[in-house]
């Protein structure tokens, strides 16, 4: 026996992450003990189906129904919560910190929609919540938000944050594959649930986002107020267009300040080809964040998965018994009487630059008009590519417009005059281009 | 006068960083506050130069010449050291530590060298040194070793750690630049110094990849025994044939676990152009590691400059503040007696592919001859690109060939004969190939 202090756990939940974290606590102690100084040890597993712990040769000893005897234990002093939605886990979280214990969660949606009320629990109850296995699975951007880059004064955040849809948008661009095809590989390599909505939807990732930025703003986010549009509406032909312009297309979670405010987003973008974001392929997530005094940092790795989700946990749970982790989130100032709530702008006060796809007769001086449409606006033209219909039973010809930067609001005033023209075959297809913070190499 | 408890700071060398450092001390103290609940306070800067400190406009009042008097100073709790080097630096940081005050350091070749001794002295102290900003600047890759990462199993590192060497890199890949263009290039630009022998042999990437080492493995790292190699001597040749073969080339810090032991080099190395090491460009860097539960983690952003350096260090000393750092510190184990001498890996050992180029008269059979020699080895060809001889100014044609895994003492005993072949115009180039643990995309 060594006499390393004893950390007692107790685990909520043993699907995919959790059975992942409760065989690396059982058959790893000793090296966790060797690189942490404590004894982690796990002393309950508490589900109502154990068929993944079994399958993970978990010892049956450690299985549990009884969670309010398990969250009551004086053996255990963190709670971790797998479960999963925003409704029994919240009950779960909420009767664990009323008994004391930390917590260490996974769970973005929970702590998206109800993260201060539980962070205000936490403090008032004196422990604490880690929570970096909720954004990003291995990825440690929230110790990055919450260490150095809590220091600094972050710009904007750029990120790659819901492996699915980066799987089925390599898939789009790279094997020039449809929106179905690409959903229904990513569904038989377990990578997209059978109902896909809340990952290509994007509102996974607004969770995410809401958690990430409430960090780096210090600002409290409401959910709700995040702009939000999935992937599942984009066609083959924009992102074969994007390409011979040198942008590839992501699902992008941003927060950016912009001189007006605090723009939080979640859309489909065009970035540079060049732009490290753009090399983020398949099942991988990554996080750009831009800082006044770091710059461009970037953060890379698997999004999603039980051994990386749970190497975050790992990590968390470590965190938690070394006092770290309190130490952090009485730091953070994230409670909602020291936090004001962000004002976010409103979508119509984005200003980016934009691809237009019009589909149009092919008649002379369609285009003059469109473009005086657009510049009525303000809004100019950087480039146009007319590219020949291909297979004739689209009617009219495709005519590819981007934009230099312009305010959202004008474009889709421009947009809806556009689409009432007689020459217009389709409505248009407005992909925003995100290049506000290009690689500045030296 | 807020309440929030005060933490003294005295920061001795006021260079590039120090002035940085110094100035978000004194200009963001309300920031710095708000984000850390501590009121970090800048008591002294020690130098006997202030030329950079009056550049950024710093208070001449906190100037001092006094080392001893500041180090002995009781308002203070934090010595920031940025004289660099490894003579009077380790006074500095020795004199700090008996003082009885934590250090922050960014000081790569002192933790290189004398590491372990200075960690146990603090240790003795009781107080910590942090040191995020002595490897790749801005990135935080100390966090993320001594974070998830330590709870995890580190199988490998691969380090781009030195800006300079990667932006004569890219110039000569990109660009089509010799080594003397782009390094003179690097140097109007104030990317490299009028010597930059520290830099381009690789030693300077040879003390980050030993404290990044130290962390990932829990093993004392002999810098004596990190085979080095620096990238003066590549010929733009290679780099073009490298290219065709789908190989872009990078000076790395490899650390890497083999079957028989550790195996720690700095070397140019041809990686992959998917590998996401390979976009890393001009004065960037990035470390990839390569763990058991997280999969691939890469960590990118700037790796020098003063603004970068100096989050690193502000994020430090907010870490010592709060008292994470020396939490963190005491569970790192890092001491001279918790911790094995690595046993490391002869270079001989390595096992990778390898690119050779031989330059041989034009005769039948040559290549025969070559290829048997490397047979008689157990290394066998997995390409061959002969290419006409460009320019008549080099006698015979060029032969690239690229070989299977192989061991690197059997390559070098047999291009040691291939050597002594008649047809042989020129020694044969030898690049190493590292596609050890390429992306698994699902």
């Amino acid at each position: 026996m060594s006499d390393a202090k004893e950390v007692g756990i107790v685990l909520v939940g043993c699907g995919t992450v959790g059975s992942a974290v409760a065989a690396c606590l059982t058959g790893q102690q000793r090296h966790l003990e060797q690189r942490t100084g404590r004894r982690l040890t796990l002393r309950a597993i508490v589900d109502v189906d154990f068929a993944r712990a079994r399958q993970a040769g978990l010892d049956e000893k450690l299985f549990s129904r009884d969670l309010e005897g398990s969250l009551a234990r004086q053996d255990a002093s963190v709670v971790v919560e797998l479960v999963g939605g925003t409704t029994f886990a919240k009950t779960v979280v909420e009767k664990a910190l009323q008994a004391g214990k930390s917590v260490v969660t996974a769970n973005k949606a929970l702590l998206a929609h109800h993260g201060p009320e539980l962070w205000e629990l936490a403090r008032r109850q004196g422990v604490c919540i880690a929570f970096e296995a909720s954004c990003a699975g291995a990825i440690p951007i929230i110790a990055a938000l919450t260490g150095e880059l809590a220091c600094d004064q972050v710009e904007a955040i750029y990120g790659i944050v819901n492996g699915t849809c980066n799987y089925i948008l390599t898939a789009m661009t790279g094997q020039d594959r449809s929106y179905a095809q690409a959903l229904a590989e990513a569904q038989s390599r377990g990578l997209a649930e059978a109902d896909p909505t809340l990952d290509v939807s994007g509102t996974d990732s607004a969770h995410k986002l809401a958690i990430m930025a409430g960090l780096a703003f210090g600002a409290r986010i409401d959910l709700a107020k995040i702009y939000v549009e999935g992937i599942d509406r984009l066609q083959q032909q924009d992102i074969r267009y994007g390409r011979e312009l040198g942008y590839v297309v992501k699902l992008l979670a941003i927060a950016r300040r912009q001189e007006d405010g605090l723009s939080l987003r979640v859309h489909p973008a065009f970035i540079s080809a060049e732009h490290p974001l753009a090399w983020v392929s398949g099942p991988f997530n990554a996080v750009s964040v831009y800082a006044a005094r770091s710059g461009h940092t970037m953060y890379y790795g698997r999004g999603a998965g039980g051994e990386p989700t749970s190497a975050a946990v790992i990590g968390d749970i470590a965190a938690v018994a070394l006092g770290n982790a309190g130490r952090s989130f009485e730091s953070l100032g994230i409670w909602p009487d020291r936090q004001a709530k962000a004002d976010l702008l409103d979508v119509s006060a984005v200003r980016c630059r934009y691809y237009l796809r019009v589909q149009v007769a092919d008649h002379p001086g369609v285009l003059a008009q469109i473009a005086q449409l657009l510049g009525r606006r303000g809004i100019s033209i950087t480039s146009v590519l007319q590219h020949e219909s291909g297979n004739g039973q689209v009617e009219g010809v495709p005519v590819v417009i981007t934009t230099h930067r312009a305010v959202e609001g004008d474009v889709r005033s421009a947009l809806e005059e556009v689409n009432r023209l007689e020459a217009m075959k389709a409505p248009a297809v407005c992909i925003r281009m995100v290049d506000e913070h290009p690689e500045r190499l030296a």
